[in-house]
């Protein structure tokens, strides 16, 4: 939207042809964006105003302006704008933001509307961690009627348990001929516990932040590759592996790509963990349809312990 | 030699190993890489010393160790130690270096005996800006007898003139049924005018050094992606590139990766750099064969000129 420009994009031919991805987008309408301003944000009823990062300059996004940059970009997905609450907040807090983002939702439906076949809008079930919140933001969402539903606001200072236990409930609520997305989570476990309590989707920047950060994600649990035990190690991080820099490369190889400060290690690590995590939820499907889930999950639980206790405690 | 250290490169199997690079590799010695540590380095008849700019640790580089360091990390072609000397300088203190590398390259020759078939060793003339130094240089190493012969110590200060008048008489008394290499250089016009000269080989880091900061090599010239009239240019840097990044991606989208500090931009410039310098000695090649280098050259020029012209004064 800021930059390069929703509008620059659309005259480019959108964002699939700018950055040559044929597979589906989706794109987020800011809403969480927006939250991590932080003071530099005004919400309204009209909708938020936010200062640029890059000129200072001051922007408004309205419902109708989140869903047509995401119509100028030309997303597969595009998400309503809301307006998402760092937790823990009060209920009262957490309720008038819920119900402003589904009087948002409102405006992003008929906003979207004329959209050629082919694209889809989520709704966004928000209500913190109160459990009747959600249920009564998800229940006036699947009122107004999207092509998929998500929820958000979590994921955003609440324990991992907490964020669970909303995720459960509010997913058995959710329409069983729809997607069902968890926003901006998670690990691999936080995938496979939500997985079981019923999510489709997610999207999440940990393969690739971790990544160039010099964490790993495997089978056999995190590794750190900036840890000095790597340094002389010949073996991959993982032998079987479909990922050919997981296969192929040495421990101590990445190693000392990180130590050196050489931009290709972050590379070779963000690939490493997006094979890792494709392979996960294809192994996931795989179980799902085979029936045995459950057991697929505890396999990977304890394989990731393993390794954790004997090699990067 | 410091990072990772030879010996535990060794220790994984070599650099070809460690890199996963089953192609042909040259490692420099050294001598050029202390030179650009100034004050920090103390040159004497055994070697140089210099404090590791990692742990501030004094290590020595003699000719013998120098020598082992490249058959620890099992380069193809190694250097032999040299001297370089900064341009401009004096005659005197010009002929000292040439005469301390000879003397190394002496030692360099007889502690690379014994090496198993298939590595070579090359050696460095040296002399400045000073033609008889150079000669001096060039009979001496000759002597000696290396597998190769290399021009070093230019682009270090002088003029591109000077340069090209050193290497051609220099290259013209060099032997002509070994490989001649001019070491640090260069520009896409520097390669022309040396191999013109009779260079066979070359090194250096313009292409991906350039390419990191947002400098494309193209058959039209240099383009420097960071210019704001790219921001909206949908055309990519040449349709014509066996290059899938140089024929694929808009100016635009380019543009914005390095304006977003997008990682990928130094990437894919480097890859499109890399493709441009294969192509130009691959087609140099070819006319040469073909008896036609001149009028290659002088075709490549004027494609640059014309591009420099009309887009990126």
């Amino acid at each position: 939207m800021l930059r390069p420009g929703a509008e620059r994009v659309a005259a480019l031919g959108g964002l699939h042809t700018f950055m040559r991805w044929p597979g589906p987008m989706i794109t987020d309408s800011g809403g969480f964006q927006v939250m991590s301003l932080a003071a530099l944000r005004k919400v309204t009823e009209q909708g938020v105003t936010f200062r640029s990062h890059l000129d200072g300059a001051t922007v408004e996004l309205t419902p109708e302006r989140a869903v047509e940059v995401q119509r100028l970009l030309g997303t597969d997905i595009a998400m309503q704008l809301d307006e998402c609450v760092r937790l823990p907040a009060d209920r009262a807090e957490i309720e008038r933001a819920m119900k402003l983002s589904l009087r948002w939702a409102e405006r992003c439906k008929r906003a979207f509307e004329g959209t050629p076949p082919g694209h889809a809008l989520f709704g966004i079930v928000q209500g913190g961690d109160d459990q009747r919140l959600r249920e009564e933001s998800l229940r006036a969402l699947t009122a107004i009627s999207f092509d998929g539903y998500a929820i958000g606001g979590l994921a955003v200072g609440e324990s991992q348990e907490v964020m669970l236990e909303v995720v459960g409930k509010t997913a058995a609520a959710m329409p069983s001929d729809r997607p069902r997305y968890l926003m901006g989570v998670g690990t691999p476990a936080d995938l496979l516990a939500a997985i079981g309590r019923g999510i489709d989707m997610f999207d999440c920047v940990l393969p690739t932040r971790n990544g160039r950060h010099g964490l790993a994600f495997t089978r056999f649990g995190p590794i750190n590759i900036k840890n000095a035990h790597h340094a002389d190690d010949p073996r991959p991080l993982d032998p079987e592996s479909r990922c050919p820099a997981a296969r192929d490369f040495s421990r101590a190889y990445l190693h000392h790509l990180f130590k050196a400060g050489e931009a290709l290690g972050g590379t070779l690590l963000s690939v490493i963990n997006l094979f890792y995590y494709q392979d996960l939820v294809a192994g996931t499907r795989a179980a799902i349809a085979a029936g045995c889930f459950a057991d697929y999950a505890a396999q990977a639980k304890e394989q990731w312990q393993a390794k954790r206790d004997s090699d990067e405690s």
